[in-house]
């Protein structure tokens, strides 16, 4: 039986209190994600937990490559069981890593499955949960909302046909699928299919000859977006650069038009560009930004062929610059044009320094206008977790925290909103019990609440 | 009733006995603060809490405003009740923040006040703490002095009217009130009031036309600050630069005396220099240096444009370079004018780095020449201070640590100290229940007082 | 008595039974440190624990020196008695420092004395060891031996004469002494004397005029070694630089043969190009690679001419940079070129950039094929350790960790071996009783074997 009991991660009583009084039955709200809205809509069942757990999952790919097992049974030609038993065995071991917690929550929360997973167990655990997904006819639509999940934000580009959305929301699910708009395939420029992408652009607007039509078509589709519910938006970019004058972003642009290969500051001109005027744009609609920063993709060329983007090759980046983000920040709102704004940081030696520049920026349009983020991808465990609290609490306010969100293109990582709660309970508990905070319940209880679920339903004006 | 007991952030019993048998009755020495040598020769008794606690505070106002806050309530033109009760509503919630913990023990120390602080006990509190104002008449000198301070060490510009220390002197307070000597206002070249700050100087001593009369009137600033019993000087900067040749530094003075504005370059050749003459200065009076790195001020235009500099619009900087620190103490240490020096750094990421170099230019000059300074503004908290002491442990001496200061402007600050005190006692209450160090007592609490009180004053020559 | 107990680093029960029933008796396997191969092979014994104990220990030094000790009472004219008592004298109270255990259970496990180290008890400590040692003929065959050491990896430059690895093969030890490869010497092309190492390489092999001649030259000696049973080789620099055009190395190496000082430029592009064909050699001939980034060395140039090198002044460097580094890996992985690497990063806030990196390069060659080497000088202490170990199994699989090394100059560094084992222990041990883990005892033992043993002897092909 698995070592995961009622009380994982609450390692006292206050602590219990808070998550099974307060946070455990709140609703989840999702508020990026990188599901597929057409799976969601399709809503096929799946045939066995190869399907769910392993086929698209680059975390539990990364694990069993740092153990040393060959591709093969990872994104090879071994067989669905063989890779499953695979991952148990590697799994067994990684005491430590999140996922040696997740995958056990997940067998439990969505197969009902309790056995300690391992190479011993590996072959039950295949057959029990695969009966479970045959007896319980298991699909996207099941897991969303036996999740208690009321919102998914997917994460699309800003070419994307939104009529599937349309046909979600008539399907009368228990949850809203609403897409947040992302131009990131419009701003890297330096990418090898970039007029291709810019071609999908003008298919749905018009013919982009330059920065003004550029602008006009990005606007034209945020209207789109809005008119299907968008409430977000969400720009990736391995650092934030600093801000050209319009006319340095058209030339480049013009210059890739025509056919030019952009050199590296051409780039940087054009992403610092286009990232001021997406964020003024989003100011604007009332749209907020989730800024996504510090990931260096790709790092392997040779597996980048084999295998292509988001298969476990990325990590942490070095380039972003405190003194930049604060330029940005001032000068949008300078103009009046800064928007709503979640910080996502992958690296965590610049948790101090972003927390207390978001300290600078607020205002009272919102509660908490510009947000820390959780911590994410590579942070998105206890350890990250924890300091996330610690050095978020300490330069800023808990109380206006909008909270946890999967970033996920897994249907079983809904498990990550409860595991981010107890770590959240067990932090305030244990606060109480050392006779550091009140000792009120009820009262610290409704903040719990509030970063669970309420604060993000607000920030997103749901 | 308030959370905060007796044993308040001790853990165990022999933190217990360390705190409540060593540290707890030691006397504060404050060796560097922001307060008004103004405020406490006047001595004026206060109205309400609302002037002692929040009108100059902008740690407070920033934690209103990430609370979302509109500025009225913060430093508009809402009553002082209007915006006490406004922080009151934001502090209850604001667990893990220092202020939710600092705030809570002004009350009890300064107002005899135990009433949790919370929006609905926020009126009480008015009430209660002000009338305590009235009846007891508490004044500056009454703060400080039922705070056990022996020295008080203020901030001076280079230029300032030294006559109020002779003033306070004569006041027979039971502390002394002495200035540490700061020429940041001669050092910031790119300032825009520039040429009246040297104007300033200039009457206090001679007609600057070049940097031999610059570092003239500098060391006759100094020494009268020295007779007014200066034994500590203080320089800010966002980082240390390079040192360009004092040829260099005297050309963009004249230049800049002539009415040019500094180029960044001539910025970081101005202030490379000055700082490398300053610091040598100080080592050939013996005048111990505070060196404050890390602050990127004035990231908000907007509101620098309307509130000032100092509300609370600063954060963490990126841009130290720990081979230019390098390079500065070596140069200083090859010439033999390396100073007694205090390295306060903002970025925690910096830790090691910084407590690894000092390591390299000890001596046998003082206990502990070189010293990392307590954990300092966003770092002014307990996992700041708890990162602090591991690291310094880790890599240095804690028995030559010089301990705690307040950096404030607030007359309410002292119990920082005590704070401080409590988290020393219990990461050493720790290591000894943990047979991690001796057990005996009388032992570590001798290093406990030091650390509390002696060493400063020995560092200090005082 | 000393407060080392024999749960000493142990909080829960079952810490204590991880390390006593599976850590404790593992034998050790030391695969880099800066032992003399001479004084292994001579074994004189040792006269008193000064010899043994402060003698060339600069981590002892700088301790002192923070402390404000008089250089004469470190590395200066007073007596071996004196500087012991100086040294027994500052670690008394440095509480916190890893010293302050290493040194006391150094005293325990290799003279059998149990007092506490301070003033009081210094003449003591040194009558009682020095006739230990006296009477247990104490040599570094004893210590060795008796640490249970089954194989020592030295630090060689590539033109050592290896003669003395055969004669120590021939004394049969209990314990393999074994070289590892290191082309630091003749990689430092800035170095003063750089030359004169270039003469030794040539009369080692034969003549260089270029690049060629160097490579070859490099080959030949890595023969050699092989031949004496070498598996590991090292590289230290302060950062890792981009890697040039082969032609641009030559034009170097000629230049600095031709007698010209290399420029700045010239070094970078010089050790760029080496340290990449090193690790493509270090790869073809299955040879590990130990990297080692972070150290800025003689920061004080006056303590520099004084004592020379290793003497306690240098420091954590922060020049590196992620993006090179994922450059060079990302080379000579397309390359089919990237050898089995351990990484040693110095500076603590690169764990998570450097973690997450090495998951990009892992391959099916090796379990752990690039790994995050444990915690190192400035690093090798309990936070330091407990930091690497939370880092490493957030984002890596703890499983194919390889473990402890010393990296020492001392004899009496194995207990730091233990003190890596109880640490590892007790993170494990409170895992599992916290309910984050699983509670099968043997399962998770046969782990702890493997780090602390079995992984590195594998992972080195022994």
């Amino acid at each position: 039986m698995s070592y995961i009991k009622n009380n994982f991660l609450l390692t006292n009583k206050t602590a219990e209190r808070l998550y099974f009084d307060y946070a455990k039955d709140m609703p989840i709200f999702d508020y990026h994600c990188h599901l597929s809205e057409y799976q969601i809509l399709e809503n096929k069942q799946f045939n066995d937990i190869f399907e769910i757990w392993l086929a698209g999952d680059h975390y539990k790919w990364r694990l069993m490559r740092n153990y040393g097992i060959d591709e093969k049974y990872i994104t090879g030609n071994a067989s669905n069981k063989e890779k499953f038993i695979t991952y148990c065995t590697v799994l067994g071991t990684a005491f430590g890593n999140p996922l040696y917690h997740w995958s056990q929550v997940e067998l439990k929360e969505y197969f009902n499955c309790d056995l300690e997973i391992n190479a011993e167990n590996a072959e039950a655990i295949w057959n029990e949960c695969n009966a479970y997904i045959a007896k319980n006819k298991v699909t996207p639509k099941s897991l969303i909302e036996s999740s208690n999940v009321t919102h998914v934000f997917t994460t699309n580009e800003v070419f994307d046909d939104l009529a599937v959305f349309d046909k979600i929301a008539k399907k009368e699910y228990k949850f809203k699928v609403i897409p947040a708009f992302r131009a990131d395939k419009i701003m890297n420029i330096e990418a090898a299919r970039y007029l291709e992408f810019l071609g999908l652009l003008e298919k749905a607007t018009h013919k982009i000859n330059n920065i003004d039509d550029l602008e006009n078509a990005l606007e034209m589709r945020l209207e789109e977006f809005l008119r299907v519910g968008a409430r977000a938006s969400d720009i990736a970019v391995e650092c934030v650069y600093d801000v050209p004058a319009k006319e340095e972003a058209d030339n480049v642009l013009k210059s890739v038009i025509a056919g030019k290969k952009p050199s590296v500051q051409d780039t940087e001109i054009f992403k610092g560009y286009l990232t001021y005027f997406l964020m003024g744009l989003y100011a604007e609609y009332s749209v907020s930004t989730e800024l996504h920063i510090g990931a260096m993709r790709n790092n392997n060329a040779k597996m980048l062929e084999k295998l292509g983007l988001d298969t476990g090759f990325d990590s942490i980046s070095d380039t972003n610059s405190i003194s930049r983000l604060s330029r940005l920040m001032d000068r949008l709102n300078s103009d009046g044009m800064l928007p709503k704004l979640i910080i996502f940081n992958l690296n965590p030696k610049m948790n101090a320094e972003i927390i207390s520049l978001m300290g600078c920026f607020q205002s009272s349009e919102a509660r908490g206008k510009v947000q820390y983020g959780p911590a994410w991808w590579f942070l998105d465990n206890k350890i990250g977790m924890e300091k996330h609290l610690e050095d978020l609490t300490a330069a800023g306010h808990i109380g206006a925290f909008v909270g946890m969100l999967t970033d996920s293109r897994s249907l079983l990582s809904y498990p990550r909103h409860h595991y981010f709660r107890r770590i959240l309970c067990n932090y305030l508990g244990k606060l109480m019990e050392n006779g550091e905070m009140t000792a009120n319940l009820d009262f610290v209880g409704k903040v719990v609440k509030d970063v669970c679920y309420n604060n993000a339903i607000k920030y997103f004006n749901i």
